[in-house]
């Protein structure tokens, strides 16, 4: 799935035809959609009146940043109307407004009520700006510390402090105050990963970062982890508090003598409570179980300990804990806990069953596909039939849990869109006159999967076959490169975009991201983003080079790759990238002409791949019409282009011949 | 000429066979290359008492924190001996340390005396470490701030404070002080450039940096420029007071409504001071003359002023300049000034000249090697004999102002040596057993020039060929690719390293930076480093990929070229390369078999406008033997392998036709 790093590189309009308010009209004119907001505001405006504060500030994200967030998490929602992912709310004493970027301006003006105004531009010192005209000198602008990331703070401060306004942090949100009926910590249990999916004990991992811990020259004597995924990983626990990553409410203070895992207490059963030693003695192996809302004040204790050091990820530490961090020798920051830039390179049975995983994967996608193929000229299918399709195909293999995000399944103009996903509004009907994109992926206990593939089952047009063929090209250089272990990858994330550029053409989204082990789709800190961090051997990461054309189409071609040794014939330590997503490309819509032999040499040899492992997997399922339908789409370019030219040479060879006779005879 | 961003990437020394100290021995040994330090350091001791300082920081840069400096800001090699160009020495009231990097290692041994020590990690948190180890809690640590950037400042202060050791500014220097011999400012007048090389006369500058602060939302009220040629640049004023690079001692303070340049007044001539309008009124467009050292005086006068905001580069601001810059509000700070980011960008005329200035300088180095390639088997000569040839030739040529840096001319292992320049004790003879590179460039009046090539002269081995192919074919990726107005040369730099990580192979320094008309060889903030500006047409750069095998031979291959609009099929706003150095490679180290066709195309391309340009230049030269030189380097390599392949294809027909006749008759 395509993430779009950029602010102000996409332009487009969710058009999904529903009316909008108008809030000039009299009376106003309020569609069905919207929510009745002006209770709560007058709640919360009495709530910031008690606390003094003029203005108050609800970001759209959870304690933890989470990509996606719990519906219990959902503040700016309830608050605004507003159900869009990305977005940031103000309220002051008389009036409302909710900030969000392009995507999602329709959406927002059907959703909310006239209380509500709409701010297009997202970045933070538009806010500030909007606040320093808004309040008054001197005047406290209240936040929740929890829902502010370290930057995020910062950001605001290095706006409003010259103008003068304090930001309050108030660590009791305002919000949840007056949300009455908000949704409850979900009852269900943690869970423990099978062993056959562990190779590293949770204890084998404290230890790991424990030497980290004990090598670095800074010496800090604890690590933070307040990412969701870091403290899931570093016990091999996952759960289900979240849509589409297996996460649970979480935070980990691991010190050198002690380990304390901060959760809802009631869902660690007596068995998990086993498992994780709690109540063993020594305490340096032993989980102590503390509730998830002790952790400031378990933190402001261990702050108050002398000769601490607390070593926290800047990227993924809420202000709520980093503020308790103090003085600032106590602090030991880098952009990722240890956890994190550990968690990145998988271990050989991570490694192994991601693999898994995509061979599985894999099938699910090619049932779509042939299924499309067949279906679609009869003109009854829907980018919504076909999203539904494709998640039940996924629900019947093995170790299946569900999608790992909502499916992007997008016909025509749609799939030019950027986090287009379909609803009963906005689902076109698919047709073999239009190019149809599917961005899909699943979690399963073994792994998490991510694919792209854009297919036309009519007759493409010039433009679309070279935009095709040149997004294809950018996957293919990628993936065929070979550098040395420790490139960053936003060095290398031109060859993507190169092919494109060379005829004016470009995509104005990320080019890849990591993926995890039944974790999220988006698993930072691998991929090629500038934030990310250097490549090595066993990271695992999507390419996905795309183009879109406004009001016509939208190519993406995503594959998950695994970092491998490259042997080079003078170097060591030299690093490639191995494909492990096994579905192949719309052949119709390549053009090999524009190819070098390298690529289509390379496009083989995948295809080679796919062929014996999707072949035994295939055989395996007993899916015979499945593999009839891979093999004849993975048939060689190249000896068929060999051939080709074989025979034109015969041809030519058989003209000049019969010419000889003719002279001769 | 190359460059070394990433300390610690090279690990060679440089072997010039001299004899080292021994500071073990007994007694000491010196050899006789050394200083006495003794007296200097006893004096400076006072001095340091004197202020109540116990250790004193000097570095080996001056005020405007140039590349190459005067005579009289050697402190670092008046204090230590040694006279490498990259150092930092500390001496506190019981020792004295150099810190330097490899290449320097051996050199320092040769020239201190047994005062100092060696310490050979570069960074400033190891020189930080060391003060931490060797003084006391609380004691105060000098510097000058005129010799420290901004980011040097904030190092130290990061990496001391916590230590609790304090910073202690000096603006006199100490070293100046115990410095009786110390180089007086040169005398020379400064020079304004003629006509014929201006396009935009300093009040059309002055307003265009003007008209860019008040577009600014910060609403600076004056620019402050401290780099030398970012006044050099505005006023169209050259000098001499630095090697290599035309500049003089300067700052301009510039408001909307007045500017003050800081100079050593009795080096402007009246002519120059009517050019400036030195005595004018109203003010605006008037030059006011205020004496160099007055500098710190005026900007602190100038604070005082209410609502005042002044616009800094901070990459190139020195600490005494900033540190008066109080409170925040009255700063506004941007990596490079308004005056970098604009001078970057060349005009029309700039343009056209620095093409011109690199067609006279490519006579030069094409006289260089057809003289090497006659007289090195005769074996007389040595890589100073050919440095001192080329800079021979490049004299001779229009507008000629002497080297732009000191020529590079190395012969097998020492072209494998970072930053590598002959002396006589290390220069090699010239043979035809060794690969010989030679990174040269000159100054004119037009443009600054710099060009590396590296040829052979007897038989190459494969793995030379292998190599020198791999970085030409680094060279023609990066020259040749298309790329969106605006895309960072950190994004594109791998192209010149793609080729040989395919193998197994890497260069250790960067890969290109820009040149500036009648400037600084190394004119940043164009090139493709991380902390250098997006790209944009009018911009020069040099792209230099290499590879060194240590103790045997060094490969560079670098040219200078202008971004150019690329007409692409459907997309606007793209660029792409255009090489202004116009000397072939030596065709006997490209296997054109591991070059694409494209990479083939291109070259030809530019060999043909060699001979084109060149044909025409040294015609005009009246050069005919230069002339003959350069076409027979500069045949095509496509029609010679076109006809090679139709040939070979005639041959079977033949072959065929003649088999036919076999059978027929």
């Amino acid at each position: 799935i395509s993430f779009f790093p950029i602010s102000g590189s996409w332009n487009v309009i969710r058009a999904d035809g529903g009316s909008e308010r108008n809030c000039s009209a009299i009376p106003p004119y309020l569609p069905s959609t919207v929510v009745n907001t002006t209770l709560r505001l007058q709640a919360l405006r009495e709530a910031m009146s008690s606390v003094n504060v003029s203005a108050y500030i609800i970001p759209g994200t959870d304690a933890h940043l989470s990509e996606y967030i719990a519906p219990r998490d959902a503040r700016m929602a309830f608050m605004t109307g507003f159900t869009g992912s990305a977005g940031t709310a103000v309220v002051t004493l008389n009036k409302a407004v909710l900030w969000t970027d392009s995507r999602y301006w329709v959406q927002a003006e059907r959703q909310m009520d006239c209380n509500w105004e709409l701010e297009k531009d997202v970045s933070i010192s538009s806010i500030a700006d909007w606040l320093i005209r808004e309040v008054s000198d001197t005047d406290n602008i209240g936040f929740d510390p929890f829902l502010f990331s370290i930057q995020t703070y910062e950001s605001y401060s290095y706006n409003l402090v010259p103008a003068k306004l304090m930001l309050k942090s108030i660590p009791d949100n305002l919000v949840d105050g007056v949300w009455t009926d908000r949704p409850l910590i979900p009852p269900d249990n943690l869970i423990r990963l099978p062993d056959r999916v562990v190779e590293r004990t949770w204890q084998m991992k404290v230890e790991h970062i424990r030497t980290q811990m004990t090598d670095n020259p800074y010496k800090p004597t604890a690590v933070l982890l307040s990412a969701l995924d870091e403290t899931a990983w570093l016990f091999n626990l996952r759960g289900s508090d979240v849509p589409y990553n297996p996460f649970f409410y979480s935070y980990t203070l691991l010190t050198l003598n002690e380990i304390w895992l901060f959760v809802h207490k009631d869902r660690v059963t007596e068995d998990l409570k086993l498992y994780l030693n709690s109540t063993c003695f020594p305490l340096a192996h032993c989980v102590q179980l503390l509730e998830y809302e002790q952790v400031r004040v378990m933190l402001k204790n261990y702050m108050t300990t002398s000769g601490v050091k607390v070593w926290i990820g800047t990227e993924y530490t809420n202000y709520a804990l980093y503020e308790l961090i103090t003085p600032e020798e106590k602090l030991l920051t880098s952009a990722y806990s240890p956890v994190l830039t550990t968690k990145a390179v998988k271990d050989e049975t991570e490694q192994r069953i991601l693999r898994d995983a995509h061979v599985r994967d894999a099938v699910a996608v090619i049932q779509l596909l042939m299924w499309l193929e067949k279906v679609v000229p009869e003109g009854k299918e829907t980018e919504m039939t076909a999203a539904y399709y494709v998640n039940e195909c996924r629900s019947k293999q093995k170790d299946s849990r569900g999608p790992s995000f909502e499916t992007i399944s997008a016909s025509g103009p749609n799939a030019a869109l950027a986090h287009y996903s379909p609803s009963n509004a906005t689902s076109r009907k698919l047709t073999v006159d239009e190019m149809y994109l599917v961005d899909s992926g699943g979690q399963y206990l073994d792994g998490t999967t991510d694919i792209t593939r854009t297919v036309h089952w009519g007759i493409p047009t010039d433009m679309q076959k070279e935009a095709f063929t040149r997004v294809l090209m950018g996957n293919i250089e990628i993936s065929r490169t070979i550098f040395p272990s420790g490139t960053k990858g936003v060095n290398m994330e031109m060859l993507g975009r190169r092919a494109l550029w060379e005829v004016g053409l470009n995509y104005g989204h990320g080019t890849g991201h990591g993926v995890g082990n039944y974790f999220g789709v988006h698993e930072w800190p691998v991929g090629f983003q500038g934030n990310n961090i250097p490549f090595r051997e066993g990271m695992f990461t999507s390419i996905e080079p795309g183009y879109y054309k406004e009001n016509d189409f939208g190519i993406r071609i995503e594959d998950v790759v695994v970092i491998v040794p490259a042997h080079t014939k003078y170097g060591h330590n030299y690093l490639t990238f191995e494909t492990v997503s096994l579905v192949p490309y719309d052949r119709k819509l390549i053009d090999t002409s524009l190819m070098s032999p390298q690529q289509l040499q390379w496009l083989d040899n995948y295809y080679l791949t796919i062929r014996e492992l999707m072949g035994d997997e295939l055989d395996r399922q007993g899916l015979t019409e499945e593999k009839t339908w891979m093999l004849k789409h993975t048939v060689p370019f190249q000896s068929a282009t060999a051939s080709a030219a074989v025979s034109s040479l015969s041809l030519t060879l058989t003209a000049l011949a019969t010419a000889l006779l003719h002279i001769l005879l």
